[in-house]
């Protein structure tokens, strides 16, 4: 099995190139690839898929539609082997993968996702640059962490977030507990950030992302972090550092786009058996 | 740079090929390759080098000697790019990469180690065993975890070991907190083992290792319970299991072999900066 191996701000992506889709890839075997000491390792897998050979075996759910046009699908799966509709991260690795296997004839370009299409710059300097839709801003939220209590705001990037600013920096913070939030305001649980403006137009944030824990970066969490910074119903450019590396967001009346490094940092074959 | 990556009972490697010393591996590539999020990902480098090649550059000490006349060394590297000598699990992976890549002609091989010559031997299941010289069994030790007392044998298997017997299964107890041991009797730290016979001829056992935390394997903390569960001068052989595998230890007086598997799970090519 061909693969390559990346990461954006170190969250990390087993790539599997299947251009004409002749992979079947259980849950079982993207586990095993993303076990860390038994496998090649990874936070998931990005199956690097045309559009028109997916469509053979998948039906995409009518809020992805706008994906069918699209040339090439990542097709991405979590570590636990469960489907994931996107990633902030992953879709940068992912055009970053296509330019260096020559699969991209332009440097912008629109790829599918179970979100739908996202459309994706490649900068020759590695920066990719991806429109990630829609931060919709619902008001304020809270979470419990060891004996205190986080007030942020709840912000929806496809999935939910409660982007909390703080007075402290936050690499003196415990996100080793995961909080707990509202089950009423919150059914499907939260991804929780913290977050403080560490110079104008800089923000510092960490994030425990629902189900994994304290993660070195998150594509949606740095959205929410810098629309919860913006004025209500304003513009802005923030640039966003997570423990793995540093982002750029940019906010205007028609979305969000999300600017960082994406690196490939290996390329081979994997023997699974 | 070529790459491939293996794991021994999930003691997991970056395999470097280099048979005529051409690398320069300092340690900055070295932790760079074993970041397990912006790298390949490993607990240590396994550099494959002629021993001819490696003689060019460096001298072996008066005790590794033996090591001059083998054809192939292993270079090994920790994950923070500090030199060892010796490891129980990456020898095997190291033999077991030599087969795959048709550099063995014999099943049975002394390779080059930093601790001098090791005989292992290849079977044709992926099992691999290997020399490990002599576990030196050296009287009562204590070591403090948590709220409790840990009493074991000190063993040395060319690095220090604490073995320690317990009544109750290993998966039950908390080894997240390294235990403390009296630098009277380990002036340099240890190794620390908690064990139990599980079935008759059967150990299991987890491991806290020295710098490291807990690990899934210690080639040498498994050679290190199989002694102390051995009535003193006499032979014996255990099955001993660990968190991420089997292996099979057998002490008789010529010394220790350790036997168990040896995977490759990719080969490639690193694009490092």
């Amino acid at each position: 099995m061909r693969f390559a191996k990346g990461h954006g701000t170190e969250n990390d992506f087993v790539i599997l190139p299947d251009p004409d889709g002749l992979l079947e890839l259980d849950p079982t075997t993207v586990a095993a690839l993303c076990d860390r000491r038994a496998g090649i390792g990874g936070d998931g897998v990005l199956r690097v898929v045309r559009t028109s050979a997916l469509l053979k075996t998948e039906t995409l759910a009518e809020s992805a539609r706008s994906a069918e046009r699209s040339e090439w699908f990542m097709d991405y799966r979590n570590a636990d082997g469960s489907l994931a509709e996107m990633c902030g991260n992953g879709i940068r690795v992912f055009a970053r993968y296509l330019v260096m296997a020559g699969l991209l004839e332009t440097d912008t370009v629109d790829i599918g996702t179970r979100a739908g299409a996202r459309s994706v710059t490649v900068e020759p300097d590695g920066q990719v640059t991806v429109d990630m839709g829609v931060a919709r801003r619902l008001g304020e939220g809270r979470a419990r962490i060891g004996g205190g209590e986080l007030v942020g705001e709840r912000v929806s990037v496809g999935n939910p977030h409660l982007a909390c600013p703080v007075e402290a920096p936050v690499s003196g913070l415990d996100l080793s507990v995961a909080p707990e939030v509202d089950p009423g305001q919150f059914p499907d649980g939260a991804n929780i950030e913290v977050f403080r403006e560490a110079a104008p137009g800089t923000l510092e944030m960490r994030v425990h992302e629902r189900g994994s824990g304290e993660t070195r970066s998150c594509g949606t969490g740095i959205v929410a972090v810098a629309a919860a910074a913006t004025s209500p119903g304003e513009g802005a450019t923030w640039r966003v550092r997570v423990p793995g590396g540093e982002c750029t967001v940019f906010l205007d009346a028609d979305g969000v786009r999300l600017r960082g490094p994406a690196v490939i940092v290996a390329e081979g074959e994997a023997h699974l058996r």
